[in-house]
């Protein structure tokens, strides 16, 4: 396969950090836009972002959860609040200071002295406080349960060290909030969140995820569960695709949250939240991408097919341009995993092998070249984003079928590309967690031998706490490891616990992450 | 019709502004946030705004126009940069200076001393500047134009006083920006965006607009021109509902927008940037708002179709919904407006007749009560909230009809409800312009006597530009006048200018505005 001559300058196996900026890049995703640590998401890029906004937003809208919109600003009150009630609370944040800018009479302009605020205002870094505070207010009675809500919104948390979709100052996300009468209500959701998130990661990400719980020292600040997907990426690291918290009673008690029980007594809630954000495109990018760029499945894909008519400067383009436009419309026509088929018929001035360049950066699903011979043969000419090449012949794997064929299995072959991409990022994941190790040493000398594609390694473990957990935490950072999730519905543990010699109760994930 | 028992404590003939705030509790649309200036948009506020995006997003998608993201923060060389450039700049904006909070030591959070940015960052107020800097880097060569960028996103401007929807401290909105090439492909976005913005307020929200050419004094401060559409609320003033700006190579010169034209020459590109709001919200009440709370068009409508069924705590109560819960499904199927219909079955606990009025204050376009005798006789009551009363009896003008016909019948009959609210509504705006008025004496005598519901006037002007319109603007905010726009497609002038008496060029608009 050496012959191949790829899209990227830099191969996965070579540097995975330097060819996923390079993707980024190269998809024309997105870039840095001058600001600290804030991205500019492009046109390819956001229009990913609206496809998993539009699909999670079904999902979310179906549970019977309402979207709302909360101030962006949050006072300092409501965090002082938080910062007594709850440890490990980050302090990381952009604060609002003046509301006025005035000239420095040396031609610059300054924060107005005369326009600070009596009290700073701080950029939300996440809704739970503001939106308690109108939970307090909304909710009296046990029929006003449940109260679920749901917000879209960018948040800011200042970060000293960024990447692109996977940690920035400013992102994009969900939260979902939720208040019920009891625990076993509130429980209920925090699963059916989660359960809600596998599926979407899973069916229109193509990104295969374990759910399960993350272990004490994971938590959310001031949750007494925190449930998350976690994904596989090509590298072998695991990323946090989702998480999904049981607070109990702890925010309400701190955010006065009550309600009247059918006895006419005064109960805190129990509350849950549960959020999703941009960083999913940072790992659709580290799952699907190749050498040639990021291969988008078609469920996520803003277009699913991009029709490249072959240009000649001439007269005859115009029936080359009408002939695509027909082929376009009928496409549109179609059906592909529950929705009308997305085609662009791209018209834009340029080379069309520069163009298809371009869309195989970028990882449109199929890309349609028609020159004037396949219009004359009622041919197409098809690029199948996900197997790209010939590997015997080292030439793209481009097929000629008929316009008609091509037009009327158009459904099935979308969806076939969309099972294919999950079911080859599954393969990789399972052929790449490790089970059965028993001893410390051997998970140390796993990862030492395993540098560059270390997968995930499944031991059991006692669940130590406190202090004792401490110590199992700062045994895995020595290795740069962390524990990623107690998979939901694994086998029940049969064996003493790696850290601690004690009997196993459970299995653990332990992984290196983002 | 004074046996009418209106739904709400405030009627609009009483006090308009009381009234506005009474519909926005009552139809639950939002309400204050504690946060100065910022307001929180409740699920069904947020609702109709989600269905306005929508649709309007559709349309901008439909012109070719991409969506992006730009990050919230823009640096303060930015606005240094614009502040040279630009007359009438706006400085009250949100400032960040500092990037972490510490403890005070007295139980409190301060920003930390050491956390200060070096240079603050600006919330955005609008994104022309940031959205340059990157066009500046995009366009390279005619090529890459036209650039057509949208963003949808929250805007803060640091308001002194607010009112909810109109005028908040933080707003949402969608911002268009687009380069061209030359003038008459800015001008023709400027007129694509302005006629977009006409159609999906009037076909949409129901909302009639007169488009039309702001005068010079009310241009978007760097623009050569700037359109608006205006709507006539229920009080006669005037709501600017959209604006359409052509900015000329201004932008451009600012933050170096260049492309290389076909025979290789440095260009200046001619920029576009056009917006709506959040304000439409505010627009749509002051519009279809009654005495009984708020009327929403279908369109926008989150839902369309309510189904109260009566349920009495008995077992009996299981047919019932398993009957209306057919029902649902069987409205769900049928398309209204181009789209399947939006049913909600209301399953809270709580009285139906309490929660009836419920969604006649938020203005659900139809509610259908059923009961155990509607059930077995194969009926439902029917109430349409655009015609809610009976003005004879002062009774509700509930229809009873077979469920059949009604569920045959259903797409037919929300077109009608979503044409017979634009139908009033422009019939009332024409009602309310006078026309033919060619002495300002005669201006000033109309709005004197007919102070509660002072309509617009149309006269006839020689378009002063300078201190003599400057001249003009004082003279109209005497009276508390604007002008609104010159619209377009209006008659040619043909008398002298009520202002200067020289010859008139064209006709103006005059009103109060929010």
């Amino acid at each position: 396969m050496s012959n191949i001559r790829h899209a990227l300058n830099v191969k996965r196996e070579e540097d995975f950090a330097k060819w996923y900026q390079e993707v980024i890049s190269a998809a024309d995703l997105a870039e840095e836009s001058g600001v600290r640590g804030c991205m500019v998401i492009k046109p390819w890029g956001y229009g990913i972002w609206e496809r998993i906004q539009r699909l999670m937003d079904d999902r979310i809208k179906q549970a019977g959860v309402q979207n709302t919109y909360f101030p962006i600003f949050i006072p300092l009150a409501n965090f002082e609040r938080e910062a007594a009630h709850v440890e490990g609370f980050a302090k990381e944040m952009a604060v609002v200071t003046h509301h006025r800018l005035i000239a420095d009479g040396k031609g610059g302009l300054i924060p107005d002295p005369e326009a600070k605020l009596e009290e700073p205002l701080v950029v939300r870094p996440t809704s739970e406080t503001i939106i308690g505070d109108a939970m307090s207010r909304w909710v009296q009675s046990w029929r006003d349960l449940p109260l679920m809500l749901n917000q879209w919104a960018n948040v800011v948390r200042w970060e000293m060290r960024t990447r692109m979709f996977l940690r920035t100052s400013e992102f994009l996300w969900q939260e979902g909030h939720t208040a019920h009468a009891t625990r076993e209500d509130a429980l209920e959701e925090t699963h059916r969140a989660l359960e809600m998130y596998r599926a979407c990661v899973e069916e229109d990400l193509a990104l295969p995820v374990i759910a399960g719980e993350k272990p004490e020292n994971e938590r959310f600040p001031g949750a007494d569960e925190t449930w998350s997907i976690e994904a596989m990426m090509q590298d072998g690291k695991a990323l946090q695709a989702g998480t999904s918290h049981y607070l109990g009673t702890n925010f309400a008690q701190a955010a006065n949250i009550q309600y009247q029980d059918r006895e006419g007594t005064q109960q805190h809630c129990h509350t849950t939240s549960w959020g999703t954000s941009t960083r999913l495109v940072g790992g659709l990018v580290m799952t699907h991408g190749d050498d040639d760029g990021l291969r988008v499945p078609p469920r996520v894909a803003p277009h699913q097919v991009i029709i490249l008519p072959i240009l000649r400067d001439k007269p005859e383009d115009d029936a080359l341009l009408a002939y695509c436009e027909d082929l376009r419309a009928g496409l549109a026509k179609h059906q592909a995993l529950g929705e009308p088929v997305r085609v662009l018929l791209d018209k834009m001035p340029g080379k069309a092998s520069a163009k298809r360049w371009d869309w195989v950066r970028k990882g449109a699903p199929i890309i349609l070249e028609v020159g004037p011979r396949d219009m004359e043969n009622g041919k197409v000419a098809a690029i199948r984003r996900d197997t790209l090449w010939n590997t015997e012949s080292g030439k793209l794997a481009t097929e000629f079928v008929s316009r008609d064929v091509f037009v009327s299995g158009i459904g099935q072959l979308l969806e076939d590309i969309q099972d294919s991409l999950f079911r080859e990022a599954s393969d990789r994941r399972d052929a790449n967690i490790t089970r059965g190790v028993t001893e410390w040493k051997d998970v140390v000398q796993f990862y030492k031998s395993n540098g560059k594609y270390p997968g995930w390694v499944e031991v059991q473990w006692s669940k130590p706490t406190g202090s004792a957990l401490e110590k199992v935490v700062e045994q895995l950072k020595a290795e740069k490891l962390t524990i990623r999730n107690v998979p939901r519905g694994s086998e029940p543990a049969d064996g003493v616990c790696i850290f601690t010699g004690e009997k196993a109760v459970e299995r653990i994930l332990v992984a290196r992450a983002y």
